[in-house]
């Protein structure tokens, strides 16, 4: 095991009718707050005056800033902080998903840096102040309700940075708020947070024994729970387990004192941000295909994957990885996600330039295998 | 799944020489403390000198009180509150095992309270102020360095309370630190962690589906572990293993959106209370006793217990049911434990006076079954 350091501050509240919280827990924090979110859905769902009439009722003044969109947008960040210091707001309010408690964790970071806010996702300044922000979650995927990090683009690049005072300060979680969530959008949610655990499990760091155990039971919960949701999409208890399943797959700890990952993200960032494609479809995409190529390199935890997380007997190793890619592809296919380039129209003359786009953000990503241009260009070809 | 809150604040720093960090954490919070620990093992093994070196060198004022034992005092909390309050001290550091953590979390939370701590624990009073306290973690066991809870003993009696503002504010947790524990202290521990499992995986709220699995992987992890690490003391990926465990198992993540049960927990209170006994000695000899029994009333939960985490096939349910009870006390005896009375000299003469001291201080105990004085006293005669 690695030496770690580990904090999710995060309070969490989660549970029916619980976005009626949302005016009392924001004053704990602040009077004056953005109030950001994406477009017309938590009006039409009645989310939106159920927020406004709490935050009235609180004496809370908040400024609205909406028009996040799926692959969130530097431009809005940079409206945001700017309205918040014009208008002196010390606090955000994200209503939304992933997108919008990104776009939200962006501006708290850029308010007070004296720079650009994108020097934070390029590595030209280090983000060491934020205003807190809080969260009601209307799509479990991104876990970015705890998470660090915040993920934005700009023109045709997809960057993330991470630091502990990006986590918000408290997160809203009422399964009853996603019934609505069409199946696909329900189906990449799943996706997202089935790669979150990928990311972290499949690593070379040895003796991570309750880690390992941990990830691996987050898969079997995923892997049983989604394909039930996506048949009752108004069952509560399957919403809950969908719901605190994106959480801990991405509130860090399974992820602590080991190596992470992170190449299938990588890759799929370069696919959502040049074609605009939902994050969790590309990564139902780049998933099998890494597994298929980076299983052949280094075998040994695809062995434990079949066989502690799909329970595959098969006594020859190759054949249980086989059967387990199989199943994974299988998977993403049940809940309705594409699994193929060629199911989002992306051809091979294109995958060149993936491959040059990614490898040229970082020289190399991976851990559990790392990847080079040349590698990255056949995981794309194993994708089509 | 039931609605929850959680929030876990504390920032956990894992890994070798993590000791040495202790002076620059305590300085983000105070820079006069109470030094609070046990009696000469942190002397013996050299890290009093490592932590006073490293407050010394981050300009920190500390007062000692030493002294705490196991199953710790409420004299020594007592004492320890008007010395806090006498020299101005405004942060307290931990440096033990649960004992010395619980103690510091009882008088954290007595400074600024006007009556008697001991209120707190009987009820009379609901502590909502605390100074913040942090911990070097010496025994991996009673999960006090994350949990919000405080146990103390007053006369014959032993009585805990919890509230979130009690979890340290940081914690170091250093496996190396627990080299030197003799292996029936490391057994104790191992005990309390299962232990602080069991009070939470047998519920009978339906649809706990991901929390359950986790409970799940985090028993299989304990129960892989603690054989090897009883074997091999010095290995720090084993001794790392346990000690994570240790945190897991009571940080409060295994417990959201669920009933918890600790009718264990409190019939072995009257043990510890009376006869001074480990508290982790008299958990091995409470949980098969109490299994033995609840399982006959309310069986589901044990057969997934059987299956999930101990592999039994057998198709009889009653029969795997049996032999997973069996394992656990196998368990206990393999790393050391006694699992009976008769080990540690308790007749069936002295356990109705047990029964009947559970009994008064809650009507009633448990939660996967309720138990009153009777059942209470059928599973001390179990545990004969």
């Amino acid at each position: 095991m690695k030496d770690f350091e580990y904090q999710c501050q995060t309070k969490l509240i989660f549970g029916k009718n619980t976005e009626e919280k949302v005016g009392e827990e924001t004053a704990k924090h602040s009077k004056r707050i953005l109030l950001h979110y994406g477009k017309n859905s938590i009006k039409e769902s009645g989310l939106y005056d159920k927020v406004i009439k709490s935050l009235k009722k609180n004496n809370i003044y908040f400024v609205e800033l909406s028009g996040v969109v799926p692959n969130p947008r530097v431009e809005l960040v940079r409206e945001g902080i700017e309205l918040c210091r014009k208008e002196k707001l010390d606090f955000i309010l994200a209503v939304g998903g992933g997108s919008v408690i990104d776009s939200a964790k962006a501006i708290a970071a850029g308010i007070n840096y004296s720079g650009d806010v994108w020097d934070f996702f390029i590595g030209k300044a280090v983000c060491e102040k934020a205003i807190p922000i809080g969260t009601v979650l209307t799509i479990p995927a991104a876990g970015s309700e705890t998470s660090k990090g915040t993920v934005i683009t700009n023109g045709g690049k997809k960057l993330s940075f991470s630091t502990n005072i990006l986590r918000p300060v408290f997160s809203i979680l009422n399964p009853e708020l996603t019934y609505t969530l069409p199946n696909y959008q329900t189906a990449c949610g799943v996706t997202d947070m089935f790669a979150h655990v990928v990311e972290r499990y499949f690593t070379n760091t040895p003796h991570v024994d309750l880690t390992d155990k941990l990830c691996e039971a987050t898969f079997r919960s995923i892997m049983l729970n989604a394909p039930l949701v996506i048949k009752n999409p108004k069952d509560y208890d399957l919403r809950a387990e969908i719901m605190w399943n994106g959480t801990i797959a991405h509130n860090g700890i399974l992820g602590v004192g080991r190596e992470e990952d992170w190449a299938s993200h990588r890759m799929e960032h370069e696919l959502s941000a040049a074609y605009d494609i939902a994050h969790g479809a590309g990564l139902a995409i780049m998933i099998p295909a890494w597994m298929k190529f980076v299983s052949k390199k280094n075998p040994s935890k695809f062995v434990q994957f079949a066989r502690n997380v799909l329970d595959i007997k098969t006594s020859s190793e190759e054949e249980a990885i086989n059967e387990a890619i199989n199943k994974v592809e299988n998977f993403f296919k049940e809940i309705g996600m594409p699994t193929r380039l060629s199911d989002i129209k992306v051809n091979e003359t294109e995958i060149t330039k993936l491959a040059k786009a990614c490898a040229a953000n970082q020289n190399q990503i991976g851990g559990y295998v790392t990847l080079k241009e040349k590698e990255i260009l056949e995981i794309y070809r194993l994708a089509l």
